[in-house]
């Protein structure tokens, strides 16, 4: 019996996928380092959090997740949302604000593992591609702006993007000068090194793959860099410059406090949109990175991962975690094969923790603020809302709706308005179905909208098309649309509706269909369906419907006017000439 | 130019109609009376609020309403919904409860005019038949045993179903005998006549039609008696039987008081609430019964109707309003031609409350509770949850969780679960589409599903029919299936996707089928679609995508597979004898 629980590239594992391995281990460890100690500044956490969330969380993910080179840990816009979650509940720094970002990561664990266990996967599909992009957008605008503050040494204040930006306008003229400098030039040198690194070094002659990383591991020299400036000058004593300070060297212990109701009620819904978010992203990222290799993700064992990622980093003192993109495209192309990868990575992150967290104490939080704006500015993404102005605009509305709201009311309020407008479109969308009267196309055997092609019809038979599942909220539609085509053919016998498209009839269409069967039969018109999907005709089955209907549905259109149509009639009937060419070829 | 404000039935009113109308207002007066006091008792208001609901609204709906039957005025379900949201914020029976139900009506009535000019008429769709059925039935439940204690006489207490029944039980002992005779009787007679008397008047000769709308005038019968048995007996001085009480004479003046901020506050969702729920119960039983004459129902017209309906009620001193089922179903069967019926209706409540209230002020409560009980009796709905577990049981799970939501957390928090869950199954529907393998039916130009029918298909070549429009919350599972039938058909070289059934394509899906499309064609795949509707077709033009397939998108199945396999093999490939019957006729 084959074992279930162990994950299926196990069994092919070998020492070329282990050497691979090691190398992307060792390139996302660099990544890692400064990125952990960023986004715990971001959560509002001190920096040796980010630490402790980028160990256990990524061995979980490696033992039950599904994608191969997905990089779990602190991501950017979690960290926004952990801090905008937690700040109103407890002072900044202190042990009870530490202790309710471990509870945030801990009830998003419950709940992305629950989700798992019932297969719910699906409820990522609930955030559009322009929602998610509006709010990351929004996000990352909103992360910018806050990094402002630590970059420049402006004591600034305000939790939407307004109150940040006039804060950060009117009290311009307290700017820290020594840490404006360290921090706009690192965001210099950052942006450079994304912007032209990578092509510089391909023009010294490196290969193409390795340019690429090498370029992305620029964070951690400039870190490097900025240490070094700091002990050199000695900005932080003298200059009094805010660096990163003590970190408790050593492992984290596993420990838990357990939290009052009260905590949990005020961060229940939070780590709920925390997790989900999170989850969303990280399907996204690792579908983009699988589908490059033919691999496949399954969203339920994500759930799973992600889940006792998310508990892992509660029960180590971390903060709720997720799969980063950045790091996860570094780990693909530095030649992750295996979550072996994500692991090799948490033992290089316990030996950074074990011994060299006193290189980092004298870090300035400028540069770690640089290192947020350069990664978060990556995020933002007009384009989506670019094409959806022209593709559809619905989608561009939800766009800038997300985006507007997650700057003007926060995180939370944006994506309930985006995931909203989502769902209000699809249904509003869904509720004036694409309805068709159709014809024969020249003699063949093929029926089309009589609006776009050359068709011919019938005296007395009226076929329709409706394009889209009959259910309660477009049934309405659907009978208005049939009772104003009886008008317009008042001399209207049949009726037959054509369900080629219609993959699903639920309970009150079925219903509704019943009743215009009826209405139509005291009116002298018969109903007939045709082209029946075989799911669909299996439920019918369970109802009177078929049974009585004057006629068993019909194979097609054409079958339907053979029956009801005279041989006679339907050689009168055609107004056209034979083969008229189609006037659209849609 | 025609005058587009005036009704178009105004143009061909004649004396024949009016003599109809006529008849079918007094018809409807006999039936309002005790209805509106009943209806005021249920929603903890003043009998004569009733009266003052059930004058101006009639007017109001016959000038700006689509129906020509719907009987508006007070009804159950919209009465409760008021006490439930009245009674929290006052005391029942002062001054300010009356007002803050004014207040209802005032804030329900802008908001249907509101959407009425929008044209959003369609939000009633949101409603599924067996949310509304369930809804309509636990609160049916709700109401019948709230209404146990005036018709027994028993001091019971309590909001949710579940505490009214306990408490009834409780102090069922404290019951008051005179009051629980008479009402008991009350339901025995107005039971009986429902269940007997319209047979019976026909055994006896009389016509169908009058013979039913005879039964339907039992209630003012039974209403008489018993306030003649009052009167002869002294059940109310006496006895202690509670009786309406007086009830101020003449019509209501049309004032108003200004509310404050707060109570616009509190009673915002409950008055959106009543107004929705009520409209689409209103729409639904008035396009019933408009089908049935072959008329139209416009649901804007009816927003701005009912919105009509409602401020001429606040403004009037009444409480919301709505059409009635058992009301219009009466005027219908009485033979209203015209909204006329409803002025009529309206003139004779007038005469009512002008001279005759005095007749009205020693009719018991019991009695009331009576015409209530058997009235909602009527309204539970077992059939649906019945059918729904045989069809589709999605939509049974909505029916129970709506009811039973309705009678355990109340009338608001029960239709917003019932929604909630009618949303939800349909996303999680379209989420999981239908998707089929196709292959040619015998030699002719057919395509149907290769596990339906016994089909051909071409090596090298795969063809796939999505039966649902592609977006945000399907594409996943469309891409996972695409994987799937790559990975398990090796040699494929074209992906061909019948878009017949696509009906829409919002952004993410085209974005993703564009990805699909650069990956396939890494792996050596070409992506073609076939059989675009038009619509999507003319969307797709703004995209890049037609432009980057290797091949336009193809009319049909028959057309792509004549392109993509070279005759020879087309011949060869066939590993069936041709003409073979299909499997199954769907």
């Amino acid at each position: 019996m084959k074992v279930r629980w162990l994950p299926t590239w196990l069994a092919s594992y070998d020492r070329g996928k282990a050497a691979q391995d090691l190398v992307a281990g060792i390139v996302v460890t660099i990544l890692l380092v400064p990125q952990s100690l960023a986004y715990a500044m971001l959560a509002g956490l001190p920096p040796h959090v980010g630490m402790y969330a980028s160990i256990l969380p990524l061995v979980a993910y490696a033992v039950l997740g599904s994608s191969m080179t997905l990089s779990v840990g602190p991501v950017a816009v979690a960290s926004l949302m952990t801090a905008s979650a937690v700040a109103p509940l407890a002072a900044a720094g202190s042990a009870e604000y530490v202790l309710l970002a471990m509870l945030l990561a801990l009830l998003g664990g419950v709940v992305l593992l629950l989700l798992g266990l019932l297969r719910m996967g699906f409820v990522a599909n609930l955030l559009s591609h322009p929602v998610i992009s509006g709010f990351v957008t929004g996000s990352a605008v909103l992360i910018a702006l806050g990094q402002l503050k630590p970059l420049l040494g402006v004591p600034a204040k305000g939790e939407t993007a307004l109150e940040l930006a006039v804060s950060l306008f009117s009290r311009a003229g307290d700017l820290h000068v020594p840490t404006a400098v360290l921090g706009l030039s690192s965001v210099l040198a950052l942006w450079a090194s994304r912007r032209f690194l990578a092509g510089g070094l391909r023009r010294a002659g490196m290969g193409n793959k390795s340019a690429e990383i090498l370029a992305k591991l620029a964070p951690m020299v400039v870190v490097l860099l900025a240490i070094a400036a700091v002990v050199a000058l000695r900005l932080d004593t003298d200059a009094g410059v805010a660096v990163v300070g003590s970190i408790p060297a050593g492992l984290p212990s596993l420990a838990f406090t357990l939290p009052t109701m009260g905590q949990l009620q005020a961060l229940a819904v939070p780590a709920v949109m925390i997790a989900l978010i999170g989850f969303v992203e990280s399907v996204s990222v690792a579908q983009s990175l699988a589908i490059k290799r033919g691999e496949r993700i399954n969203p339920d064992a994500e759930l799973r991962g992600l889940g006792a990622a998310n508990l892992a980093s509660a029960l180590s003192g971390g903060f709720p975690v997720t799969g980063g993109f950045a790091r996860s495209v570094v780990n693909f192309a530095a030649g992750a094969r295996t979550p072996v990868a994500g692991v090799i990575a948490a033992v290089f992150m316990g030996v950074v923790l074990l011994g060299l967290t006193g290189l980092f104490e004298r870090l300035p939080l400028a540069v770690l603020a640089a290192t947020i704006i350069v990664a978060v500015v990556g995020l933002v993404d007009f384009a989506t809302v670019r094409h959806a102005w022209h593709y559809d605009r619905a989608d561009a509305v939800a766009w800038l709706v997300t985006a507007v709201g997650v700057l003007a009311l926060g995180v939370e309020a944006g994506v309930g308005l985006g995931v909203a407008m989502s769902i209000g479109t699809f249904l509003w969308r869904a509720s004036r179905p694409h309805i068709a009267v159709v014809g024969r196309v020249g003699d063949s055997e093929h029926f089309r909208n009589e609006r776009r092609f050359a068709v011919q019809t019938y005296p007395g038979l009226l076929l329709m098309r409706v394009d889209e599942s009959l259910f309660f909220a477009n049934m309405p539609a659907v009978l208005g649309r049939i009772e104003e085509e009886i008008e317009r053919q008042e001399n209207t016998r049949h009726l037959v509706l054509d369900l080629s498209s219609v993959s699903h009839i639920d309970l009150t269409a079925v219903e509704a269909l019943q009743r215009l069967h009826a209405d139509l039969r005291e009116r002298g018109i018969e109903l007939h369906l045709a082209e029946v999907r075989g799911p669909v005709m299996d439920r019918l089955e369970q109802t009177e419907l078929p049974r009585k209907l004057a006629h068993k549905p019909f194979l097609n259109l054409h079958e339907a006017t053979s029956a009801l149509v005279p041989a006679a009639s339907r050689q009168r009937a055609s107004p056209l000439p034979k083969n008229t060419p189609a006037r659209s070829n849609a």
